[in-house]
């Protein structure tokens, strides 16, 4: 894609990409320090917490496939497959906003009623 | 919205209005006979099952807010959160492919966590 690198899209790309690459420390400079993101388990506020809960995810990926990407000056919406070592073919959406290049919102939407029943099975 | 009449985002927001206003049959207007939906609990294929599938959702919503909505001429993305009768909040995605006016593959997430969390309190 060809995004203007000011767009909330290209931002949300660039993050995606080193997300799924497994390349946390990439991923992370796409995020405001004061990040306010809101996933199924509950709202995860700031860079250290969103670390803490986007890097264990981006290990157990074993690949990702982008379906859909729109976005705006400010907002940007991702649609993708993911495979993880848990869950073999679980979609995900996540809807960011962007201020001077960082995330500063995220929604992410996935279905957690899969890896809850992949956690069910181990214990 | 003034999208063009003929874009699949313009479908996608009169399905996604009349289904959040309960209008099921208006709904259905928008919905392709073969209609493949992939949804949480699995593939719904056919409009009566999608029919089966929608319809009690739409009856069970209290309120929508839309979030986000983008596409171009054969695909959409909508981002909007839900209040039911058994989840005061939740977030969703749909990621529509349209032809001719119609819905022909739809891919809904949400979280069923929650869901599956209401209906455990039940039993």
């Amino acid at each position: 894609m060809t995004e203007p690198s000011n767009s909330a899209l290209y931002t949300a790309l660039a993050y995606h990409r080193a997300c799924t690459s497994h390349d946390v420390e990439q991923a992370m400079r796409h995020i405001a320090p004061g990040i306010v993101c809101r996933a199924p388990a509950g709202a995860v506020i700031g860079a250290d917490a969103f670390l803490a809960f986007m890097g264990p995810f981006s290990q157990l990926l074993i690949r990702s496939e982008l379906i859909a990407a729109f976005g705006d000056t400010q907002t940007a919406v991702l649609f993708y497959n993911t495979e993880t070592v848990s869950v073999k073919n679980a979609a995900a959406a996540e809807y960011v906003t962007v201020n001077d290049n960082l995330i500063v919102e995220m929604t992410i939407i996935f279905d957690q009623a899969p890896f809850d029943a992949a956690l069910d099975q181990r214990s």
